[in-house]
């Protein structure tokens, strides 16, 4: 059997991703997985840490086919431009952070890795050197030409998927409309079966307005647009409940016997996600031809070089891309 | 020292508010309670329930002055127009539901009573019987005079106010008004320090567009409405985070050190709230002159006389009035 190879790119150079990349090495993986940065950054930064790490240096000509040992780490070099210095962002480097995530996602498409995790990137220093960038599933959707993309958080016993992402709030209600609802619910459905190997997925719907709509008291969006659409999806025998008051599905009652939620916004559906799966929450970009995964936090500057960080987040991420691949049909 | 009473009130009759009051009997409260509703009702809903309760007659020729012993209630006897059947809603009888929050309301005023306690009531069969009913915090409010009333839910460990409350999502927005802000925040602020004893009350404050509206990236509101609002009330004194997003604010790092969470809408905050407290949450109406809880739940309807049902909600209400009555200013 081909072995599985995953990416991971650190992201923003001066952040916490390489701090992370380097902790995690102390713990063999299941899978060769290899870091997709500079192996001078990584040099420096293990000596600021303290902590040591073999690296060893792989790329299109010696791909590894078995997990690095405890204590190692797999590195495709990219260089840098401009030496780093931990917690400075430098704008000279962000061409260096775009190209770690195409190195990463062209070899997903290649069939060179069977998913990516990403750390953390800052899209401010990025947009200041001149690069439009809205963020790593914009890049990526881009790159692997794919027109729609959902996001969707997960932690042990939740995933949460959403309709809109970052919109301001007083342009949500206009953007639900049956068509995003459709496609979105699509690409969730689909990518449950396909990505996550769960042949029937349950989803839970919320509805847009609070009691979703009280039977059209509190807003009407529900009676329009989304019972409609999710009743044109049931009949092709997709199994969607809802839509359903927010504040009681978050309950046991309903989340014990469901595969995902889809909530309509981003304030509608997170909280309940990061509280319950504080520092073990994991993004998962669905719609893309590649499997994608993410740390659900920052690029904390201020904790770089530091020590102090917890790779929970990135352990849930790994592990949540390995799962994908072996479940994927 | 003046023995401190509490008023009940069971709510819809065909609804589980009768059952709750017979289930809870089997205990001891630490203060009298009375049970505003049909003695007669009560009767036959204690053998439907097949349970052993002593119904004691007060009313304002005999107050009682300490608890009832466990397996009694005290009751305010309130004559029922039309006989009730469980499960069965009857508009000759929504007069009657409103009688008994009228006295427990004005008993408050009158100081009769240190707190009222509310079981669900059934909006609907109200305002078919002809009386325009809107729910308890406005009929309360109106009994006592007030303007603006701010609806709080809280279980263990932690307190979730809402700025906006029944309004459609579209609505929310332009409904985020600098005076409502203001309005709310003081409100919550004082009843935080008269009601639950605390002297200087740390409130978060949530953002109304996700990521707080990433420094006017993600909407205006944060910065035209939120923050100077906030800094006006901070120069008064008072200990306010924020606006903060919605989406980490609700982690242990931010909820460990405050008293109470400001969330700008319904599904921003409740549903957090909800998943914490499942079946042990409290909803708290502040800014009345008089002490109102209630339970979080609804009437119920299918389970009136069938026992299954949980007094969770109920025990926190009653646990949070008392503990409000105790450390009221």
């Amino acid at each position: 059997m081909k072995p599985k190879r995953f990416a991971l790119t650190p992201g923003e150079p001066a952040g916490i991703g390489p701090d992370l990349c380097l902790l995690l090495a102390s713990q063999q993986q299941p899978h060769p997985l290899i870091a997709i940065t500079s192996r001078d950054l990584l040099t420096e930064r293990a000596a600021q840490l303290g902590v040591a790490v073999s690296l060893i240096a792989v790329g299109p000509d010696n791909w590894p086919n078995q997990p690095a040992a405890a204590g190692s780490l797999y590195v495709w070099d990219t260089p840098l431009p401009a030496k780093v210095v931990a917690g400075q962002l430098d704008k000279a480097n962000a061409a260096f952070v775009l190209e770690t995530l195409t190195r990463a996602g062209q070899g997903c498409l290649d069939g060179h890795f069977d998913g990516m995790i990403t750390a953390p990137v800052h899209k401010g220093v990025i947009n200041e050197s001149g690069i439009a960038f809205s963020g790593h599933t914009e890049f990526l959707a881009d790159l692997t030409h794919t027109e729609q993309v959902v996001m969707m958080l997960a932690t042990h016993g939740l995933r949460v998927a959403l309709v809109t992402t970052h919109l301001p709030l007083r342009d949500i209600a206009d953007a639900i409309t049956p068509e995003r609802l459709e496609r979105v619910t699509r690409i969730l459905h689909a990518d449950l079966r396909n990505k996550f190997g769960i042949a029937q997925p349950r989803i839970l719907v919320c509805g847009l307005n609070p009691h979703a709509g009280e039977g059209g008291h509190l807003g009407h969006e529900e009676i329009d647009i989304i019972e409609p659409t999710l009743e044109r999806l049931r009949n092709e025998g997709m199994d969607l409940r809802g839509p359903l008051p927010a504040d009681t599905l978050f309950t046991p009652k309903y989340l014990e016997h469901c595969d995902a939620v889809l909530a309509m916004y981003h304030d509608q559906g997170l909280p309940v996600l990061k509280y319950k799966g504080f520092g073990a929450a994991v993004n998962v970009t669905l719609g893309l031809p590649i499997i994608r995964t993410s740390v659900d936090h920052g690029t904390a500057l201020d904790l770089a070089g530091s020590g102090k960080i917890d790779t929970g987040s990135l352990k849930v991420a790994l592990e949540t891309a390995y799962q994908m691949a072996e479940t994927r049909l």
